[in-house]
């Protein structure tokens, strides 16, 4: 599965901005990869990307016509086929992140099938993958695990890539989520793959590649999630990870969509990441700690990744605010 | 889904015991679940159920076809087709653990809904389930976790269960495999469930009972091994384990499937379980240890078997041998 770029990010009536979480990713990260959003009314949130048609989007150029809202079912409501249909008809790949499937609508599938269009329903991949091998494969990886879901483990590998390409690292995010796949243009939405494959699709996320070559995996879920720690413990024994950056969210009370468990602490979530790393790579070590800090003021912020970093020896940073160039220091002076 | 009983077990042509283990572990654990075995000419293999037609089981009261043999590629051969419409045509319902659906067959699907008559895939799980909550149910439950692979589980499980509903404890087996599933008459293949329903499917199948009432859940894979940690760890955190027996089988070179991987030892693999099972319950404690000695002499298992537990203050048994009275007795005195 490769998505064709550019796309035309198709908000609906949205009207809160975590519904447009996947399209705002791909606008904040790869506006290159975006000709403009198409909003209807009533729509009030925005991507900061220029509003056109689906006819004015094909005329500038666009490839692909992207759902980027969400709703809680996951459903693809009626009200939106006729603009897919219109979007096929402008010859527009059709992408979508939602849990219902674009090839399950007999008219869209039709339609696709005689245009000869892409329907690319991310959340159910249709990749074969086998098993894990456990076997080591060549080049460098990095994977990004957390103390719990939606703690930004997504922003922090793409900040990690940037900072990376900045320095001339040979590095490509690997993107393992919907909204990473938008990013990437490619990738396994992880948590969508039969249990059996987990480690196997994680192993074929990130394949061999020149020794010096860096993969920066974005992680999924947390070890200590009583509901997601299968995923994201599949995901670090396919990644082999050697290094490996632990996400945290502060100020949150407990853990997400389970009230009353709090977090764990991140040297025990340090400790936890490495032990299982190392069935798969005996290497694996933990080279920074990064923070979502935006319920604090910038120098509450600050003393918190400074006693963080004091206490357990690891850069500790938030990447919107402060970046990730000591990471990569520790990560030079280790890996 | 609930399979009826009694079955009739297919063997086909099988000339390997390996490849009839499904049919071989009902006909052992649940002999009264089976009117008999039906098997073609070059058939080389049994489960001492006596041999008889389509006809002649239909006669004698069984209601399921049982496909009971396996092959690498878990396909369903064509030269099947006509015993499986012999089978519909004469009432019965269908249960294969193959990877093929016997559902993708046009002409047995059309059959079997014309006669109204169940196709029951295993390996293909036709339940919704939630993701994980990790909210403690009342009831008891065990879990049997192992070293590797195929050490012995399943048959842990059984040999429990059967020691307990002796001593007239309340206590269902809960199937999590394809042959547990046919022992059980019901069940889930867990490392078939999406990986992000691992824990919810987990949860679903040992569900809140009475306070004395004991789940006796058959565990899957390995947390050390590469390729399936994901599943046994989704698994363990959604059984809620109180207790945990650790299984091994002795005499094994390497890990199933991955050369060059030897075994985690069995007081790693204790104190890996404990502490990922407490992130669901903090009571969570191993009991026993079993043992397959097959491969040494009744003098060499018991040597071993004592060895272990002095080491590790735990009773050690080999299921098949020595029985899991000395288990019982622990979980009893502890729990």
């Amino acid at each position: 599965m490769k998505i064709q770029a550019p796309y035309l990010l198709f908000l609906g009536d949205a009207t809160d901005n975590l519904s447009i979480k996947m399209a705002k990713g791909v606008s904040d990260w790869r506006p290159q990869l975006c000709t403009g959003q198409f909003r209807l009314e009533g729509c009030s949130v925005t991507t900061d990307q220029p509003d056109m048609t689906i006819a004015q989007a094909k005329q500038a150029g666009a490839k692909t016509f992207v759902l980027g809202f969400a709703n809680s079912g996951g459903t693809i409501d009626e009200k939106w086929i006729p603009y897919i249909v219109d979007a096929l008809n402008n010859g527009f790949d059709i992408v979508s992140g939602l849990h219902d499937k674009l090839s399950d609508i007999p008219q869209i599938k039709q339609l696709a099938a005689k245009l000869n269009l892409q329907l690319i329903d991310i959340r159910h991949p249709q990749q074969k993958f086998n098993t894990g091998t456990g076997k080591l494969r060549s080049g460098k990886r990095l994977i990004t695990v957390g103390t719990d879901c939606s703690v930004g483990k997504m922003y922090s590998s793409l900040s990690l890539e940037q900072a990376m390409k900045q320095r001339n690292f040979s590095v490509d995010f690997r993107a393992t989520g919907q909204c990473g796949i938008l990013i990437a243009g490619s990738g396994v939405a992880i948590d969508c793959v039969v249990a059996d494959f987990i480690a196997g699709a994680s192993e074929s996320i990130s394949p061999a590649n020149d020794p010096e070559h860096w993969d920066v995996v974005e992680g999924q879920g947390s070890l200590s999630h009583p509901a997601f720690a299968g995923v994201s413990l599949g995901l670090l024994h396919g990644a082999q990870a050697d290094a490996i950056v632990v996400c945290h969210a502060i100020n949150r009370d407990s853990m997400r969509g389970i009230s009353q468990r709090s977090l764990p602490s991140i040297s025990d979530t340090i400790a936890l990441n490495v032990a299982s790393a190392r069935v798969t790579n005996p290497q694996a070590q933990v080279v920074g700690i990064t923070l979502n800090t935006s319920s604090v003021s910038e120098g509450e912020a600050l003393d918190i990744c400074h006693t963080i970093t004091q206490e357990l020896g690891l850069p500790c940073v938030d990447p919107m605010r402060h970046g990730v160039d000591s990471i990569i220091d520790k990560l030079c002076a280790e890996i």
